[in-house]
This record gives C-alpha cells, structure tokens and sequence, in this order.
C-alpha cells in the first residue's frame, strides 16, 4: 500500500536547541466495512492488511468462524476529490447462508434480560457469541518462553521503529515460534489483523498459542482472544478489572506486565509450568 | 463511587521466585449514555466522573456546547440480578429546543458527497461540527512550562500509580495552573471526563488552555480538543498522520514526545514562546 507511514515537518526542541527536520508520523485513515452492500463499522486504521482486520472483526462479532464463511473481499469504488479510488472501503459478501451481521445500533449494547448493564452483562454477551472454548486447551508454555516474546515482538514493531507510534499484536506458538506480527493505531485493529491473517491461513479457533499485545490488556482484547480461540493472553502492561473477569470465566490464561523474565499471572496460571 | 480500583489474586513470577499477592486493577465496566431515554453509545470506562464523561461525549459529538444545554443527569434503574443499581446507565436530558443527537448508524461514517471515505472526509465532518474556533487563539506557551506538564499529570494519576493501568488527561492554563485531572482505561474518556468537567464549570470553550494527554495523540483525540476549544494539545507519545491533519486545519498547536525538556512541534508552532 505504501501509505504506513506519512512523512511531516517537525520542530523538533531539546537540550541541543530547535532545529526543525522530517518526521515519521503513523498513517491513520479511516476504513468502512461493509457486509453485503451494507455498512456495517467505521474504524481509524493504519492503511495495509485490511481484508484481515475485516475478517478479525467480523471474527470478533461473531459474524464469521472460518475463512469460508466470505466469499469474496473488494476495496469499493470510494473516490476522492482527484477521482482516485481510496482504498477505504471494503466490502465483503458472506458465503450462501451466512447470516448477515445485526447492523442496528443495539449490538454493541452490553444488556440482557437478567441484569441491567453490567460487567456480568457483557460477559454474558461473549458467552453468547463465543464458538471456540479456549477453557480445554492443554497447551503449557513456560515463563523462559514467555519472557522472550516482548523483544520478538518488538524486532519486528517495523513501522514503530520508524515512528514510535503503533499497537502491535503477535500470535505465537506455546513452543515459543512467531507466526505473525501486525501493527495499527489502534490496539483493536492490530489484533484484528493478526487474528485474520491466522483465520485466512486456516488457522482459527487458534488452539496452542499464545497472543501478545504491546500495551494494555482491556475487555476487548480478551474478547477477540476467546472468539478466535486463544488459550493465552500476554501484555506488556496493566489488565482492567473486566478483562480478568472475562478471561476467568473464558478459560483464558491471562498475563500483564510481562517484561524480562517478570510477569504477573491473573487467571488460569495451571498453563505456565514450573 | 468507591469502584475505581478492584482487587484480585495474582501469582508474581520473577527473579525473587513466585508469590501469590494482591493486585489493585482499573476497574472496568460498560456505561450506556442515554438522551432523552434513547440509547445513544456504550462505551467501557472507569466508574466514577460519569456525569462529566457524558457531558464530554456530547461536547465532542456537537450536540451540546455549554452545561446550561443538558437539563437534567440521572442514573436509570438499571439493575443486576441482586436487584441493586449498577450505576451504568445515566440518561441526560436536553434543555428545552435542543436538538437531539443523531442516533443512527451512519452518524460516524466519515462519507461526503464530494470525496469518499478518507482523511479529508474525516477533517470536514469535524468541521462541520465544531463550534469554537482554536484558530484566532493568541495564547502562549513557553517550553519550559510545557516540560513541566507530564510531571504534574503523573503526581496526579492517583489510580495509575496503584494500577499502573489508566490513561490520563490533564487540562492546564498555558501559564502553567493545573485545572484538572481524569483518568480511566480509556484514553477518550479520560479527556471526555476532563473537557466534561470544564463545560459543566462554564469554563468551554478552554481558550487558553493545554490539554495533556500521556499517550499517543489519535485523530480522535484533537477532534475532542477541537470541539472544545482547546488551542493545545500535547502527548507524551507520537501523533498520527490524520492527528497533525486535523490540529493543522482546526489550528491547534500539536505537541507530541513530550518528555523532560524536549518536545516535537507538528503544527501551529508559533504558540510556543522563545
């Protein structure tokens, strides 16, 4: 795509004085999915691997949990004020029999029946969508194995060497092998993208591996790592509250502030051995 | 509130061994924003500044430009399955003659008739909403106040120094006076809490004002400091491409690596003194 990172003037201020220079910045651009025709989420995207973060969301949402359930992904003929196409919008059309995705404005709404909004509502609303249990996967990985990824992962941040600017989320085996890195402005679409790509190679629910995210743990990560099936969850900073509950109750083990060979475990800690 | 931190067993593995202690979380919970008993979002924030959070997405959404706009805030009966109020659904409702927001779908599509989905749609919805102009804003600001900044936000992260987990922001004159303070596991929250504060306390639009935030600066955080007025915005980490785009346009001086005494000016650098 060429268009991951955008070159800018900056006046650049320190100890050594002004001095003024090109600069690096992250390409965001926005990205509209659309499902059959039918627009479905706008999402500020780093340019470059956007059929997999398409099929990583709909993965998420439930819409889709194998790379057959698409049958065909098409950048749409969006143009800008110079007539060329802007490769911002993206359709994808459902295989025959695919239910289309609930468009109205309630989905993302965390409510049911038994309870008002609530933690508990929300993950109940996984509950619901989740098709893989990560709760049976036997995979083991040890803390030594574990303690290498955060400089796997950043060996291969390409464009945040360049721009210090971008999430990055890697998928590893528990043995310790990197199957794919993927970076984004935003921490959602960067998993997004690697659990599509891993989806597209047929690798999904992800069983035996190990999900690594540069930044914080959230509810969401935790979601999008049960919908694919990802047995472990590792950070490189804080868990919230609801992120530990949902990876309690999803059979996920959940690490936070993993850094050098320290790391605190919060759910499930039977997969680390030794 | 009383939820802002939650406490969980962890299992601490480093050099001094394992231990098993308990950890202090960010706590995490869904908040639906109601207008007028119509849903308008959900989003997963820090209980606690709710009334203040809901009055910053409104600001940023261009539905509301002034505290004497939203009538009343009340939280709804929302209740979990031990029949207790989950404080999660605050509907507010409009003064008489406002317009209420638009609750479709399409109402964050960044589509115009003359350009497609892109960066440049994007700037024009923002300017199509805002109402304050940080352009004709004379303030200044020297660098040595502004090397001051991250270390004033930091003594004041109360959660994050027990969590290590929040974002923040932080609102300042540009002579140097902290306003106030949010944090939350959202990085738009935490500034729809803080701008939320100041329209609530007459103070919007905030000419003359810096808003510091302690991560990155996304597009969607300089529309925030755009729809309120705000003539700087800094950021301990990198702007994106569509970040400058906007602070250029909206004529916001945009800061970014705001660290000790050096700092990276992308826009509008005349702002800055000496």
């Amino acid at each position: 795509m060429g268009r991951v990172t955008v070159r800018r003037p900056v006046l650049r201020l320190s100890e050594n004085g002004v001095r003024r220079r090109q600069d690096a910045l992250a390409a965001e651009e926005p990205l509209e999915l659309r499902v059959g025709g039918k627009a479905l989420a706008v999402t500020m995207r780093t340019p470059g691997h956007d059929v997999e973060l398409a099929h990583g969301f709909l993965l998420t949402e439930g819409v889709i949990g194998a790379a057959a359930d698409v049958s065909t992904a098409r950048y749409c003929d969006s143009l800008d004020d110079q007539g060329r196409n802007t490769y911002n919008v993206l359709d994808l059309a459902l295989a025959p029999g695919m239910e289309p995705p609930d468009t109205s404005v309630e989905r993302n709404f965390y409510t049911t029946s038994s309870c008002g909004v609530c933690g508990k509502a929300a993950l109940d609303a996984v509950k619901l969508k989740t098709r893989f249990s990560p709760e049976a996967d036997a995979c083991r990985v040890s803390p030594e194995t574990l303690a290498t990824f955060p400089d796997l992962l950043r060996e291969q941040q390409k464009v945040f060497e360049s721009t210090g600017g971008l999430h990055a989320a890697g998928i590893f085996t528990a043995d310790g092998e990197l199957l794919v890195v993927r970076e984004d402005v935003g921490r959602h679409n960067a998993v997004d993208k690697a659990t599509g790509w891993a989806l597209l190679d047929g690798r999904v629910p992800l069983a035996g591996s190990v999900l690594m995210v540069s930044g914080r743990a959230s509810f969401e990560l935790v979601q999008k790592a049960a919908m694919a099936g990802i047995p472990v969850l590792a950070a490189v900073s804080a868990p919230s509250s609801l992120a530990v509950e949902l990876a309690d109750e999803q059979g996920i083990t959940l690490i936070g502030f993993l850094r050098g060979t320290s790391m605190n475990v919060y759910t499930h800690a039977d997969r680390i051995t030794g």
